[in-house]
């Protein structure tokens, strides 16, 4: 859907207006107060004069056809006042009426006759139960509720499933002086929806950065979809969306399952679209202002100007956290610093130059230039906060400003300027931002290293994503697929396919299975063989360690008294690494594959790393570097160390062959996948088909 | 050291004193600007007019003794100044001038002449290096940096180990419409310390609440006196402790070292002694401004009453982070709250009253009174904003906000109201409250929801602290107390002092090997017994799963090949869970207890929980319960669940243990301790005196 109209309208009628309600004495104050250039016509068939103007009874006697309705009728009304705009046609409408899907039954079966309808005849509708838009670019505010002055023009379009919010977000851009080019606050997405609204911003040349609020993603291909053309186009999305401690998916058999939560899965597929996920609107808002005004950061090593020992170790902290590096200073740096820092300071990174700024205010902008000459960083950070109030003079101020400005643009790297702590930006700190052209500040040093760190893992995903991966083969499948499959046969779908498992004779006696031992000699495992057993060990279906013809006779006796006469002969492992490999189907989000250490790692600690299909090798290898039990697989308590590309290898082709299977597969799940050195072996396996 | 006279002096002397000094013009605009009325003479020896009114020569020149003299002369003169005020009588004194410790070795020397000649006369020092004091209670301003009006007072009390964040702080707190009573800038600590400031602030009437800026606990017992005094006296306080980064201290052999990290043991520390860590300035300011309002919140269960459907599950997400529980409202809250939300809304707690709020005023306080009557909350949650701008007639709205603070004010439960986002409480808001007895407002959710954390926390703290426990009795120690006790020894010292040991023989050849069995049983283990021997496992000098005299004979002739002759006889054990529980000497803060489980978890994950001696079972209980493998405990993968109340208090009997040996005692590591339901068993121990 083409929202461009929607945002963009000439002219304007507030359909339902009148003196009684709070939400049109807004709205209409809002397109009075910000700047919109067209008519307004107030329509109400009760009222002739509506917040001091005069009223039209209904859409048809305005003297105009509008490009914009908004429209605050009753919500029965509603439908009526659709169809006289599309008879009239009026393309473009915001609905602010509520009582529709969020009411129950009666509710959604309106808002589906609203959605065909508006549908049917091409209608953009935003809401309804929305509270409308701010097109601040273009000073076009058709909103609900009040917008202080000044409103802020600036390259961060914010999209939001919440209506209350929506004002919180605009009241903590306009106290961080961060612009917006568009705000829409969603309402029941009836018709245009989140991702129809940043399609539109990927394209709107006033947009640099996309701040998105969600409680629920809705269509998970359209997301991705909008999500990578904006990574394309250098357009970072920020998220904050809601609803993460809802409980685990319960989409899958085994394992795996419980280690794909809704919420984990959303952290994957953000992760890798390049979505930077944030926990608060206020990381929501500084992060994209941050992204706004620095662009792409070159990398994770940061330079550090302070005025302030404790706020250098305050950063120094939060870097760790972060994942950023504060490299020491080349000594060249250092040298120079040392010529210009106080004697009690001492020169290192993070930079404190000390309070002496108080007595030379040239101090810090020396410090930063000197800084921002060296190789080793690829950012500089310096930490200054604006004016909180005016001076009696302030020139003197303003020329200080100016000359900093004048330092921080002519750095040959990046500066972002942090503020101590999170405080408004008043009116005099924007005038000087106004008269001096000094950048962006971000707010405070908590948020501002957040900010930071989140920015340099965006621009890192945007350098190195991947090329999307070829279309895989198709598979071999031998056999129909439907319910669960044995380990047996899921072995050989996995064997026939090219991945590597551990060699299995199928017994059904005693004599055959002591003769097949003679393929691979003792010990050996036992393991009952029958269909749909998915913990075998639970039901004493496992014999361990068999060491000579009488344990694997006994063995045998046993397992076929208790389970059948079924029984895997398999050679048996010792040493290495378990991993857990699964590939499960996420209802939202297709297939999804999760890995992980086997034993405790899985089972008491849930550590796993989850990636959406397709993945190539070298995103599993990443994946794999996120697990908490990594550290065995580097050859942690004694084991030898794993061949890290060779298990992203055989992974990523499990993948594949998951990918492959495609719309018939509900889960794949190799459990243990036995990792030795360089060996990689599947030793049991199980899969589920969705018929 | 009593400080109270040098914070509330009557008169001041400002000694270097000049108009080249931003400090001194500062210093003395403060002490005009807010309210300070006794005389402010000015020193200076070259000029006689200073700040426009005439200066002083010298002390010594001044019409009358002062209470306090504020130090800006250069550093060489310092002990001058010190000197001819000590013989006038002056007994307190903020010293600003650098050039100290914070130097080098000769300004280290300067700084102890200082304290050394301070300490005989008996003064009062502040810094040096230090920008001063705010006390806002009594109005008394001598602070080197501006303090923009208006100094707001209250019940905060602010000590920082740094100077330029002193006034962050101060400017964050008015932001919030945070009164503070004090607020003082350490400096280098030369004669008054923190803990100086904390116990005078834990007497003072003013002070509710004390915050701590902390770069380093220099005296930790003093810290831990003055903590738990604070705690006593029901004064929260609340920390940010920087440095968080810093690597693991080396204190101690084996493993437990390198789990009590000095970041792990203040947090440690800080738990035990009811102090709130914080991780921002931000929080520092908003928990302690929270608290300071609130007092002791009852319990962990939240009624939360909001406009806004998104806000409610940011609230409920950031609640789970925090441990707060939001529980379903009672069957009559529910009755109560459907008669007055909209339809279109939904009764649940949090609760979204619905943007219906612009149209009735009255309805988020309606939905208050109802909440604050349900009996299974402890603390109503509010999620409400103060106005942003003073409207043309603000009457309608100091009514609005008049009326709710009568509801509130009149609330069974405490109510604890916060706003949406992280932005100033401006002019307007200020008179709000003033005027209508609002109360205290959090600043945004993100921030609020962790104060209303630490703050049930600490509320938890204070409810259930322990009584002192008893003296532990003076252990049996048999022979000399120095270097590392092999396995045999140690494990003799455990027993003899009454904890449960795995039995064992000491051999000495292979006879007395197999004859030892027989006390036991088959199958058993063999350890090399030598001293000093602290990895036998790495070097050989393990021998498991011994089934039968030639294996105890080949075993026995392995080990004492390889190792000595004296070799540990002992049962096999199989099965249950293994711990390792240590205690070792932090430098700082003496003995600290570490425990956690053995395996992966220590080797990898580095799952431990630590606590300061002394600690009784029921600590220990509470730290097993801080395991991220504490589900092991449990009895997850098929394990026998553990009887914690055996395993607490096993391990707190080794911590009285370690406690009774004392200053003798460097480390004591019992690992594995083995828990087999209620069976608690030392497999392997290892101690390590000081000498």
């Amino acid at each position: 859907m083409t929202v461009g109209t929607l945002f963009n309208p000439a002219s304007i009628a507030l359909v339902g207006a009148t003196d009684k309600s709070g939400w049109s004495v807004n709205t209409f104050a809002n397109l009075r107060l910000h700047g919109f250039a067209g008519p307004v016509h107030l329509v109400n068939p009760h009222t002739e004069v509506v917040h001091g103007e005069r009223a039209h009874r209904t859409l048809s006697d305005l003297p105009e056809p509008v490009d914009l309705a908004y429209v605050m009728v009753p919500t029965k009304i509603v439908p009526a006042v659709l169809e006289e705009g599309a008879r009239l046609g009026i393309r473009n409408y915001v609905v602010l009426t509520a009582g529709f899907g969020e009411t129950g039954e009666e509710g959604r079966l309106r808002e589906e006759e609203l959605a065909a309808f508006s549908r049917a005849h091409g209608l953009n509708v935003l809401g309804p139960n929305g509270n409308g838009f701010i097109n601040a670019a273009a000073g076009i505010t058709p909103y609900g509720l009040p917008i202080l002055p000044p409103l802020l023009r600036g390259s961060v379009g914010v999209v939001l499933q919440s209506g209350a919010l929506a004002s919180s977000v605009l009241t903590f851009a306009q106290a961080r002086n961060i612009g917006l080019s568009l705000l829409t606050s969603m309402g029941n997405e009836a018709v245009v929806s989140v991702t129809d609204v940043v399609d539109y911003l990927v394209d709107d040349p006033a947009t640099k950065v996309i701040a998105l609020f969600l409680e629920s993603i809705r269509h998970p291909e359209e997301f991705s979809r909008v999500a990578r053309r904006a990574l394309d186009a250098g357009k970072p999305i920020v998220a904050l969306k809601i609803g993460r401690s809802g409980l685990a998916s319960s989409t899958a058999r085994a394992h795996t399952g419980a280690l794909v939560g809704d919420d984990g899965v959303i952290d994957a597929a953000f992760r890798q679209l390049g979505v930077v996920r944030v926990r608060s609107l206020e990381d929501l808002i500084i992060t994209s202002g941050l992204l706004a005004s620095s662009g792409p950061l070159p990398g994770r090593r940061l330079g550090v100007v302070t005025p302030s020992g404790g706020a250098s170790e305050v950063i120094a902290d939060r870097a760790e956290d972060e994942g950023l590096e504060l490299p020491p200073f080349a000594e060249e740096t250092a040298a120079r610093l040392r010529e210009i820092v106080p004697e009690f300071g001492s020169v290192q990174n993070p930079l404190d130059v000390t309070g002496y700024v108080v007595v030379d205010r040239t101090l810090l902008s020396r410090a930063l230039t000197i800084v921002a000459d060296d190789p080793g960083i690829d950012t500089v950070m310096l930490l200054s906060d604006l004016p909180r109030a005016e001076p009696p003079d302030p020139a003197p101020v303003l020329r200080m400003f100016e000359r900093s400005a004048q330092v921080i643009a002519s750095s040959p790297r990046p500066v972002v300027i942090v503020g101590n702590v999170l405080t408004d930006i008043g009116p005099f700190a924007r005038t000087v931002q106004e008269r001096t052209g000094y950048p962006h500040v971000v707010g405070g040093i908590e948020h501002g290293m957040q900010a930071i760190g989140a920015a340099v893992r965006w621009s890192e995903t945007r350098r190195t994503r991947p090329a999307p991966p070829p279309p895989v083969p198709v598979p071999i499948v031998r056999g129909p697929a439907t319910g669960v499959w044995s380990e047996h046969r899921t072995a050989a779908l996995l064997a026939e396919n090219g991945l590597p498992v551990v060699p299995s004779s199928l017994a059904r006696d005693e004599d055959a299975a002591v003769a097949a031992v003679t393929r691979f000699g003792y010990p050996v495992v036992l393991k009952a063989a029958a269909e749909d057993l998915a913990h075998k060990s639970d039901i004493g279906g496992v014999r361990l360690g068999l060491a000579s013809p009488d344990d694997v006779r006994r063995a045998y006796r046993e397992i076929s008294a208790a389970i059948g006469p079924d029984v895997l002969v398999q050679p048996q492992r010792t040493g290495g690494v378990e991993l857990l490999v699964g590939v499960v189907r996420d209802p939202a989000w297709g297939l999804v594959l999760a890995v992980g250490l086997g034993g405790v790692w899985v089972e008491v600690l849930r550590d796993s790393a989850l990636r959406l299909l397709p993945v190539d090798a070298a995103e599993v290898r990443r994946a794999l570097g996120e697990l908490r039990g990594a550290k065995l697989l580097h050859g942690a308590r004694g084991t030898e160390p794993a061949d890290l590309d060779a298990v992203a290898d055989v992974v990523a082709r499990v993948a594949g062959l998951a990918e492959g299977l495609g719309d018939t597969l509900e889960s794949l799940e190799i459990n243990p996948l036995l990792v030795r050195g360089s060996e990689v072996e599947a030793l049991d396996a199980l899969v589920t088909w969705r018929t």
